[in-house]
């Protein structure tokens, strides 16, 4: 569809594209300075003014910089992610397209004991056991789906029995500003593993494109280091 | 969990509760008004400006008014739903809450021709036998869900064979603005007739709490009618 | 033009007047609960859950409450009100009013050296002197702007001549998690003078109207107190 | 300060230029056809694709394109154009530096009757008379603004002296959905002739990197066109 600048798998079946990019670490100090009326000086300087910027939540220098993904994943994946607002979504239409069958199938399904968020592995050979009722779980609904269409019955119903398991598409488009708020909670060691893989792939994205920011971002963000003069 | 102002059924299991409201035809006029240092006069040359206002996209004055409803309809729905950019949600979460068995199961079933978006009502009996089959489905789902959960994997992990006709509930505020936006498109004709289901009540109740705003809505955005000094 | 529910003078011709509000700490709650599937509890629990909230940056439950404003202030402090984006602004108009006499003359000037962003107050006379050239300015800019408009000069352009001390008007609605932003960055002492009078203003009406919310803001946003279980 | 795109003169001593771009009209195509999983096609079957979404109200897939402007423009331009809230800015601040002296001075005056929206030219030497006038305002304004740094007064505080007509300058970085927004207000006949100005330049810069949704917004939005199938 398209030839993206990187590609990272996710999960079984996903992944994360950049397929387009504006702006930088240099736009971030242009769009700073001009509040002084200035413009970009020497690297040792123009690095710490962006580090300044971040560490004391002088946020909007860093808006002039806009990445756009391809992003596969699981629906109930793409529902934690449409939850993020300032951004630009367009997403494979279950009314228009028929959709595949892709369905997300975890390695290893985590355990949780009541009134409780901490995970576990599930062992052997239980893991397995449900997987497998889960994986033939997956064939029946996508069974069922092809029935319903084949019967004539309108794409938009027949997609009421696909699992949340079940992969989309979408285009994203997000200044760095609203991406570093995505990844500082979808790194966040509270957020859904899923959607941590996801927001891992595209750190490394951002690291790449964005590398004064980056580190920036995880030393006055993510750390919560001080700022000192 | 709370006394709604207005509450009205729709769907199988769903409803639309109006819980909270702010402000109204008059708070149009007001902050209409204040551009020219006045404020509100008598009701005609009132009603009048806020005609003027809304066919001539004058539409910040209308933000100064706010609904907070508390929805549940079908997954499926809510997806079209979030969407809507400018506007406040709080969903019941599938990673902390165990969801309800409630699905939704449509009267009858649209069918629809290869390549064409025109959708006829399913003939009987196709229609109890097709209905007779997703309601099986559903049932094996929530069976499944639950055989998960009782051997201990996460909520999180669980939720992901439930299907999209699953009910949801959620909180969500927003200004009449953004509300009249979100009504001319899931109003329309092209939208999917579950979510126009909602936009219908929701236009009852704003027709009930800004009848101005909603008459001058109807004729001005709706109907396209040109406005004439 | 409304009877405020609060009003509170600021700087010389200034004010700050609530003029609806929707919500409170329990909306928080409501909104916050959703998620697990229940409502409100028991206070000491529910005011817990809210500090929680706060604390780990659960912001969205805070947007189901709603503040409308009515605010007199200069243009130079107008300029930065409106870089708020997530909120709505109606302003009067110096394309369709005239504009009033009233201008901002600070009781006591600020000194600062070069390079330098650390103030002082000005020294009598100097102040005086100073504040009176002023003070001849405003009169001699509104003299000019009356004698344009006499001359049957646009008020468009008329306006052109008006100084960034000119007081103006508008109304202001904006949730209470973008209000917390406004606070944060308003109250700070890196924010000018002026719009801190008016954030203070401001936070005292929040105080009022969401007690138990402002009180965490103060403890967890704004003194960055870390959350002990 | 950068090497602009393009760069066009507006006014008396403003400017437009494009500093950096992302999209196009294929990233509109791109964004569409995803909902059907699909990518581009041929150049008529794409242009008419893009000519129907826009007709038809369908404005997400214009978001992934991306303009990057720095203005040069009048504080009372700047005003109006900072409404538009879903873009980004960065402008020169009067706090931290001294701002130049650069004022609007308009060719020709116009002339407004009492309760009346209809502008005349004025006439000679009305025109010339008045113009001298406000000249020598400015040069007062500035010599007062001057006088009070000299003495040691604080920017923020000097800065009140300055009239609206004083010129300011940002970044601005909008995708081609808000810019369609802002455009089809501030080109039309009822915005002030000012910014109507720099509307223009920003139309002639639109429609040379997006000729395709320039030319399907003419149409369809702007004149009003019905689409036809």
């Amino acid at each position: 569809m398209e030839e993206p600048l990187r590609e990272i798998a996710v999960l079984d079946h996903g992944f994360v594209k950049l397929v387009d990019f504006m702006g930088g670490d240099m736009a971030v100090v242009q769009a700073a300075r001009v509040s002084f009326g200035k413009g970009v000086t020497e690297p040792e300087r123009d690095r710490k003014l962006l580090a300044f910027l971040l560490a004391n939540r002088h946020e909007t220098p860093f808006e002039h910089s806009v990445f756009k993904f391809h992003i596969k994943c699981p629906l109930f994946v793409a529902r934690q992610w449409f939850r993020h607002r300032i951004a630009s979504y367009n997403e494979i239409s279950g009314r228009y397209a028929t959709l595949n069958e892709e369905f997300c199938l975890p390695e290893v399904l985590r355990t949780q004991k009541a009134k409780n968020y901490r995970y576990e592995r599930m062992a052997e050979p239980e893991n397995s056991v449900l997987k497998g009722k889960m994986a033939a779980f997956y064939q029946a609904a996508y069974d069922l789906y092809r029935e319903l269409l084949q019967n004539g019955v309108a794409k938009e119903h027949a997609r009421m029995v696909l699992p949340l398991a079940l992969y989309t598409q979408f285009y994203w488009t997000i200044n760095a500003r609203a991406l570093m708020n995505f990844l500082s909670l979808r790194l966040d060691k509270h957020a859904q593993d899923e959607i941590r893989h996801y927001a891992e792939a595209i750190a490394g994205v951002f690291a790449e494109y964005m590398p004064w920011t980056f580190d920036a971002f995880k030393r006055y963000v993510v750390s919560g280091e001080k700022w000192i003069e």
